[in-house]
C-alpha cells in the first residue's frame, strides 16, 4: 500500500462554537462529538492506516497542547512508536500555503521530490473511516500521476457553507477525474445549479507529490517558494531561528486555494477522488454540530436537561447546571464556566458575529 | 380620608416565573423590577396613603421573612411607627376565601363591623400609584355604600390570562358601578368580544365592610363563617393553638371569587370602580415581566449582556455570568446560581409545564 505524509495544518480557533472554542482552547482540541478524543486526535487516528509519517503544523500558543494530545495517542497505543511525528511551530499565523508549503518542503528535504503528502484539516469530521481511506488511497493514485489531487465531498445538499469543485469526465486514475475549477461558497440559487450539475464540495484535503507541489509554488509564487525552501532548510539547524526571524514576517499570506488549487485547475493540473456519503462535516458551527453528534455525546452533554416543546435542541454544559428549554424549536444553548451563549439553528452562523462584537463590558476576555 | 384595613394575603409561588421564583423564595418576596424593594413591600407601600391597618397573611414558612422585609420598611421610615401590622401565618393554604375570611374577622373583632377592609395581591405591579390611590377612595365609597367593590381594570387588550368583570351604567356612588356578573378567563375570541363590551379586567382586589363581608359568608358558606369566627376569636388567646388544630384543616378550600364574588354579583351586591391606564400587570410570567420593567432594572439584570438580533429579549442573572443572545427574537434566558432557563415570549406561560416536570435527574431540588 503506498503510503502518504500527512500533513495536518491544526489551526482556526472555531469562532462559530464559541464559547466551547476559544482562542486558546480552539476547535481541533476539543472533544466535541464524545469520541474519546479531541478533533485532532480523531483526525490522526483516521490517517493512520496510510501513514509514512506525520507532520503538525500549528501556532505557537498551541504547540505545548498539539504535543501533549500526541503523547496521549501514543500512550494509548494508538501510533506505531517508529512514526516520525514533527510538530511544527508558526510564530504567526500566514495562511494554509505557508503553513502546508513548509511541511511540504520538510517532507521533500528528507525524503525527496517523489514523496506524496497529504493535508488535511484537523478538525473536520467524517463519520465513514472505510470510505475516507478508499478516497485517500484514490487521492494517492492522482497524486502519483502527477496531480494535485483533492477529495471531493459528495454533497449532502445545496450548502452555502463550502465551495464546490467541478469534475470532468476525465480519468487520470481509478476513479480520479481531472478537475476544470473550484467555485468559492455560493449563494442558494447557485449552490443548487451545482448540486445538480455534479460538482463536489471542497473539503480542502489535497494529496500531491511534493515535487509537483514545489514545481507550482516555483511558477506561481516564487517568493513564498524561495523562503519556504529556506525556513526547510534551516529548520532543525543553528541557522533556524535566524532564518524564521528574517524570513517569516514576509511570507504571503494566501490559501492553498487560491495560490496553487485554483490556477493548477485552469492549467489542468487537478484532479479529484470522490468521497460518498462519508458524513464528512466541517463542523464549521452549532448546526452542524447538532447534524454531527446528534447529541450522543461529547463535551458538556452529561447536564441535567428538560425540554418542553423544544424539538432539535442541541444543550452544551460545562458546568453541570441544569437546563430547561421551553417552547424554543432548534435552540442551541451553551453553558461554559464563564459565558452562556443562547441561538438557533438558524442562527448557528451568526455566532461569530457576537464574537467579533465582543469586547465591551464583561466581554473582554471570553474570546 | 375615609381609611383602609388593608389585607393582603400572600401566597403563590410564581411558578411561571422560575428559575427566579421558589417554593422558599416566591415572586412576592423578590425585587422583580428593580424597584429597591420586594413585589410585597412595593404593595404595602402602594396602599400607604389609605392604610388604617395592615393585615399580611401568608404560609407559615413565608412568615419569618416577610417579618423581615416590613420590619427592612419599618427601618427605612417608610411605615408610621403607630401603624398597626399583623402577620398571619396559616399552617397550610386554603385557598383565598379562607385567608380573606380569616384576616377580615380579625378586623372586625377589633374594629366592629362597619369597619372597611381591601384586599390586595402581595406580587402584581401598578406603574401609576395616583391611578391606584384614586381607584383605592371610589372602592371605599362603593363599600361605605354597602357593596363588596372590586377595583375594575380598563384592559389593554383581550387577554385571556385574566378573569373579566361586566360592569352596568348603574351607579351606586360616585365612579362606583354594580356589577352584573364575573367571567372566567376566556378565550381570545370570547376575550375580544368582552373586551369590545366594555368588561373591564378582574384584578381580584376587593373592598367592603367587614360586617358585609361577614353576613354574605353566613349566608353562603355557614361552616367557612363559623370555623373563621372561632379562629378569629382564638387568636392570640390561650386557645389559638387548639382551635388552629381542630378548626383550620376542616376549613373549606374556596377561592373569594367564586365564594363570594360571583354569587353576590348575581344578588345585585357587587360593584366596581375602573381604574384606567394604571399600567396594572399580575407579572404572572416572563413575558409580563419584560412588559412592566422594559428590562429597567431588578434582580439579575446587571450582568454583562451581548444581543445579536434578539430584539425583545428579556435576560436575568443572578449568577452575573455574560449572556449572549444571537438570533432568538423575544427570547427569555435566566441564569440563576443552579438552573439556567431559556424561553420566549410566545411560550412564558408554558414555564408551569417544565416545572410540573421536575423531579427527574438534576431537577428534584430546583422547584
Amino acid at each position: 500500500m503506498t503510503q502518504l505524509h500527512a500533513i495536518i495544518p491544526a489551526g482556526g480557533a472555531g469562532t462559530r462554537l464559541w464559547p466551547l472554542s476559544r482562542r486558546d482552547r480552539p476547535k481541533f482540541l476539543l472533544d466535541l462529538q464524545g469520541a474519546g478524543m479531541s478533533m485532532l486526535q480523531q483526525t490522526v487516528l483516521r490517517l493512520r492506516p496510510i501513514l509514512a509519517s506525520l507532520t503538525i503544523v500549528t501556532g505557537v500558543a498551541h504547540r505545548n497542547a498539539v504535543q501533549v494530545q500526541i503523547e496521549d495517542l501514543s500512550r494509548r497505543g494508538f501510533l506505531n512508536p517508529d512514526l516520525h511525528i514533527q510538530i511544527v511551530a508558526e510564530p504567526s499565523g500566514r495562511d494554509s500555503m505557508a503553513a502546508i508549503g513548509l511541511a511540504t518542503y520538510l517532507v521533500m528535504r528528507k525524503r525527496g521530490e517523489q514523496a506524496i503528502v497529504g493535508s488535511f484539516a484537523a478538525d473536520h469530521a467524517i463519520a465513514d473511516q472505510v470510505r475516507f481511506i478508499d478516497a485517500a488511497q484514490s487521492a494517492i493514485k492522482g497524486a502519483d500521476s502527477g496531480f494535485i489531487t483533492t477529495i471531493g465531498i459528495d454533497p449532502e445538499g445545496p450548502s452555502t457553507a463550502y465551495g464546490y469543485i467541478e469534475p470532468t469526465s476525465i480519468e487520470v486514475a481509478s476513479g480520479v477525474h481531472k478537475v476544470s475549477r473550484f467555485v468559492e461558497k455560493p449563494d442558494q440559487v447557485l449552490a443548487q445549479q451545482l448540486v445538480a450539475q455534479g460538482f463536489l464540495w471542497n473539503a480542502g484535503m489535497f494529496v500531491m507529490r511534493t515535487g509537483v507541489l514545489a514545481d507550482h509554488l516555483r511558477r506561481l509564487h516564487p517568493d513564498l517558494d524561495r523562503g519556504l525552501r529556506q525556513l526547510a532548510e534551516s529548520w532543525g539547524g543553528d541557522d533556524e531561528l535566524r532564518t524564521i526571524e528574517r524570513v517569516w514576517p514576509n511570507l504571503k499570506r494566501i490559501s492553498i486555494d487560491h495560490a496553487i488549487a485554483e490556477p493548477a485547475a485552469a492549467a489542468g493540473a487537478v484532479a479529484t477522488a470522490v468521497m460518498e456519503e462519508s458524513g464528512w462535516s466541517d463542523v464549521g458551527d452549532f448546526a452542524s454540530l447538532r447534524d454531527v453528534c446528534k447529541d450522543a455525546g461529547g463535551e458538556g452533554t452529561d447536564s441535567p436537561q428538560l425540554l418542553v416543546d423544544a424539538p432539535g435542541a442541541l444543550i452544551r454544559s460545562t458546568t453541570g447546571k441544569p437546563i430547561v428549554i421551553v417552547g424554543v424549536p432548534d435552540a442551541i444553548v451553551v453553558d461554559t464556566e464563564d459565558a452562556i451563549l443562547v441561538t438557533n439553528r438558524t442562527n448557528a452562523q451568526k455566532v461569530k458575529d457576537a464574537v467579533d462584537q465582543m469586547g465591551g463590558a464583561g466581554f473582554t476576555n471570553l474570546t
